[in-house]
């Protein structure tokens, strides 16, 4: 018998965000917009920069799944749920965006919208994706100044850890300012790793149910043998993927933004262990909206202080 | 005032093709499904492997549209028209096999699909792109045997040359049996070059009107100064862009297929000139079914007839 | 006036070195040889492998120094002081082994050899670098069995920490055995960042004299405003570098080999921080030498034990 | 036995090149030096910019040997004969610049100096390969003005065609005015492809000695049913390559250096046929001295120029 799914369900995005905790993100140039299916659940976040805005994209992942990984400009960036099947939630993206005033009466003028997904099928019963229709209303559902936190948007069913002790994570996000730039983090953490605090504590996934305690992954390793021998990854389909938006208003030439993208996609390694495995579809998109200049500020230490940003995004990301 | 757009027409997929010239196509494993809107007119092209494929992607355009880029496996491969919203016609493709019996009871079992895309706007009055619907129907389309040659699929409204002295063109194939191998070659030529055949004559594009003949690149330059100045480019849009599958049976391993990918994309700049130009996303999708071992094939003579597939291909591309 | 160089003082390499920590390193099919220029101070490392070996090269610096980057095999790599000048040494281990019987008689059998180096003029008054003698000399003095720790080799000027903070690090190795393989990770630590143990305390680097205490990242921000604006950065040459070699004897294909590379990379964001920036030039070079297959270990358990070796490394890298 | 060897014959660099034909090279800012073995005969070429200039390499051989690949600027570039111990030549390059005043007293300012080399081992019965001296010989021979054509420098044992059809060829060059800005094209073709004419005629390479006439590559294979099946390629030695040097005055950014690097090596694919084989390490710098900025020249009609320049550059490699 097949699964319930999109064509068989006709599932309606869910808009009004039911989550337990917010950011509040004060950046000029961005909306946010995400949209549920509670069917899978399932869901997209979209991060739209009316204004285009320059873009670098750090792969890192075994097998990614990505649209517009050349663009150096964007409009929108869409993260989704659904594995492969979840890139069209990033088309609907452009179709809404498309259907607007500006691009239909300047249709030449294309909507630069890159998408990511994640592999979220690993907890639940059904293949409900984020297809165009979520994407679109994702959009229409875009505003300025917040992001709801944990199990929503892309991270309705995310987790962190490997297999069987894998725990319910969510999509985190944080926010600082530095000089007059500020930094914010988004990321949706669908971590074969488990998350890992500033004190080394695994306080999100690897969840040993008998003892009732989290294990980092080497003591996974001494104790069981193995980090979780995979079943069921024959044709490369990646299972896990952690998908993070590094945004911020300073002004960046390219090879600049490229450089503070590989510093901080690194430093998630400490926010995540294992991090960039084979299993993991890891991409960083970099943004800047080009707004502010603040000449005090090197590129090194925004990275700094962009991966502190980071590690509190990804402790910001499940429900406690 | 708006154009006409998909969401305002809703216009239907045509999958009837009306091609003067046909390729038969004796590949097994393989099925072709073109699906068009007169409306652009545009359109997109599937190939579909049931049997899982082994991929290479080959990037070498200034600014490609490409999802699935990562993959090396592959289901279907999807091009068309539309600029960067014409990669939701790859998403259809994608949603339309899972819909099928094999995907939504093993729906872990993910379709692997690419798909990539032209601009095709550059000689038409609206903005109508190859949606979902339409990539839905060209995979229901799709049968073995024959690919449609000219301006079909999503070739419909490509065209070769550069500026106003560019013409139609279309999508273009060829095949070949080496040994007890296959090769095929299909090609989306929407190239910023022109078409050149294998004396050295201009075919297709850069026809000075006036003048009533076409002109080698470099006459181009000698007598007006420049190779059409570009107007328009301002947002690293791409507006050209040739799109390449190149399929063998020959079992090869990933270096192998790689090395082939590079050979033969590289020969086609004997068959369009100028080749992978700024304004081109040019981009090679190099594929193998693995089904037949030939040992006597080594992987240069296999690109060597390849190339000259390939240019046979392009040679097919626009209608007399 | 000049400064004393190689063509004016004839430095003579120095192989018997004088270092107070050791590593006992049995991984067949290895050898490790170092040379050193007191007069420098400045050395080179070599790693040996007779019987070729399989390699893959993970690239995260900004602006890195390598030769040979694209060998997917090899028989010896070489990491040097001396920045770009410092690749010379490589290409005498090169010479060197060239001379060797079996090369000189089968000549058109290359030796395959890479080389990355390391920017160590920071602390020192003069330009010595490792040339082709050095790492002549170095392969003379190869031998299996241990690894010189501490500023030795490679890592002779090596340092770690931000401008006038840094402190003298070196060259660190460390390594295991998980089920019937090995691994060794060896490290010159050249870091813009400072060395942090697995409390999360800065153990080397970012050292201010007058308080006495070392800091992390991002208190150097917050308490000075920057992590030491870089003066003298002006023609893009890279000042720090961290180089890598992970080697495992376990059997491992392509893909394997490099989603290692890159999950063990990352990891040494944690030991490293910052790590990846625009001023390192990072690269980890993986290695196995194919010669175990013990099919209970799979690629990421290997990585995660291999990440704890390389924090070992890291830690092993600075003499206390 | 050993062959005679650098170590065992000590040759002396002949830097007075006895070239039958010379190409005039009126670009500021460029000074040639090649430097030859006899011996061999092997040697080198190397293009010295005392003014650092822009730079990007694109590499799309199957496995190049090149060093400095990643930077974005250069003072110096040295293409040398002896497969991968070839690299030492263009260390000894920048021993030699470095020993030149203006490095010598400010050391901290690297010499940025890349290599890349040819493997010319298959036609002569030796090992002598281009090291050290013999690039410190070609620097110190270099002169603006005037470049050897032929069978001298990189070029002295280069060959093109497929294994015992293949020919002597050598180092090419040409220059155009285009504009304000010039554009030169040097090239060494060691191709396992051949040259091919403007007609489409094979003119060296692919020899049949017994017919007396050369074949296309596409001919060999219809007559003798395959490319020359590859022995000894077992380690995955490249032993074809053509290293171009694409060079320019007008000011480019690197976007537009970069696109038309890409342009210009895939337009050699009409000169040399087949090109980019998994046995090529095909590898084009493209520089620029960024002196001349002419607003009417495009990158696309540059790119069109260079590609007729370098056709030409490739039809001058060879003597008569």
């Amino acid at each position: 018998m097949s699964q319930p799914s999109n064509d068989t369900l006709h599932p309606k995005p869910i808009t009004e965000i039911d989550a337990k905790r917010w950011l509040d993100v004060d950046v000029a140039g961005l909306e946010i917009g995400a949209a549920e299916y509670p069917e899978g659940p399932t869901g997209c976040t979209v991060f739209h920069f009316p204004a285009v805005a320059s873009l670098h994209i750090d792969v890192r992942g075994g097998s990614p799944g990505i649209n517009g990984e050349h663009l150096t400009l964007t409009n929108a960036i869409c993260f989704a749920g659904g594995s492969l099947y979840g890139l069209e939630a990033s088309t609907g993206v452009a179709a809404e965006l498309f259907a607007r005033h500006e691009y239909s009466t300047k249709w030449q003028d294309i909507a630069l919208v890159s998408g990511a997904i994640i592999f979220d099928y690993g907890r639940r019963g059904n293949a409900i994706y984020p297809d165009k229709e979520l994407g679109r209303a994702a959009v229409r559902a875009a505003r300025p100044g917040r992001f709801p936190l944990g199990p929503h948007g892309a991270g309705m069913s995310a987790t962190a850890g490997h297999g069987a002790s894998a725990e319910l994570s969510g999509q985190g996000g944080a926010i600082r300012v530095i000089g007059a730039a500020r930094v914010a983090v988004f990321i949706v953490v669908n971590a074969y790793g488990a998350i890992v605090d500033r004190k080394g504590d695994v306080v999100r996934g690897n969840r040993d149910a008998s003892l009732g305690k989290r294990r980092r992954a080497e003591d996974v390793i001494a104790e069981t043998g193995s980090y979780d021998p995979p079943p069921g990854r024959a044709r490369g389909v990646t299972q896990n993927t952690n998908l993070t938006l590094l945004l911020t208003d300073q002004k960046l030439d390219p090879l600049q933004l490229r450089s503070i993208a590989r510093q901080v996609h690194a430093s998630l390694a400490r926010a995540i262990q294992p991090f960039n495995t084979r299993w993991d579809g890891d991409v960083l998109f970099a943004v800047t909206t080009q707004r502010v200049e603040d000449p005090t500020l090197d590129e090194v230490s925004l990275g700094v202080i962009a991966s502190e940003v980071a590690w509190d995004a990804v402790l910001a990301s499940f429900d406690p």
